[in-house]
């Protein structure tokens, strides 16, 4: 998975039907020091996340294995909330 | 997904049966600002999107939760058009 | 899916059984200028393409998604020739 | 797989149901004299394996193939702890 | 697929399960002109591979589309050994 932080989000009206509902979440790669790295994804919310939250994106097939986006158009979903980074290198 | 402006258009006559009449367009990846980067996919479009939309892109096997996709060789698809994006960061 | 041409074939007898038979072509990969990126990839045929031909590339499972290719270890399939580009940027 | 080295632990307490219990391990990866690259990667661990092991991660659709992570959002999995590498180049 | 060559072994003794007796390999990439590249992986040999062979890596779950990987959490698979290469670019 990856360290992200949300940092806001995408409207989209016109979109495949099963997406209707969903929320969509820009999300900015971290680093381990919590510095914005230059990439970033836009990933389903599944967890009540909301701007500011460091979290983990899942990707590929993976972002498919959640009760919301099961059989969807999605690759990329938010399925974890970081509290901590216990980091010693 | 990625963030992508429609750019343009593939035009392929001779391409596997489960391709036909498929849309496939070209959509350059976009940083929060709007500005292009360097990538660039060939998505196809299910969504009605046309040159200069904003898009997002899913790709890998997800590319094929769509019902025009279903089964077949495609590994990118536009499935939703971005009305605007919120960012604070 | 990738843009690419065809540069070259790999030739390699001993290989998975399910592969038999099965024409590798090497594809580099071309920005919207035609011109050659860094990158290349080895790709099955399933258009009869050619070198010098320009393709697209499907890639991860969808290039399994082809009579020719369905339930092989392959990750790369060529499943159309390019005509034309049609790009307004 | 990639090759890497655990150097923490992810804390998270909100996080889909499918992964209470899971341990989620910051994997830093290594080139083959096992000195670290930029990238990281969180991945579930399945082997037991802690801080300072060197270790192999699966990525993709193959991350769920162990009897832990089947079915889950998971993406990326320790599935082996490195004793040593013989290299020669 | 990518090209590469074998340039060693993994050892690894603490593995899931499904991987015992199972030859891991380091493949490093190759360019067209058979100079290494930065990037290595680590996949699973199918064709009786040795050192110094020049190879053909399938990656993600097409990796899992041979006798030996079924069902296996691997991502990376050597499914052929190249003879030769024919590149007129």
């Amino acid at each position: 998975m990856v360290l992200g932080k949300v940092v806001g989000t995408v409207w989209a009206t016109r979109k495949d039907e099963e997406l209707v509902g969903m929320k969509l979440l820009i999300v900015r790669h971290l680093d381990l020091q919590y510095r914005f790295r230059e990439a970033f994804v836009v990933a389903v919310d599944t967890v009540q996340a909301g701007v500011g939250d460091v979290v983990l994106v899942c990707s590929g097939s993976s972002a498919r294995q959640t009760a919301q986006t099961k059989n969807k158009p999605v690759d990329a979903v938010i399925m974890a909330v970081v509290d901590k980074l216990d980091v010693s290198d």
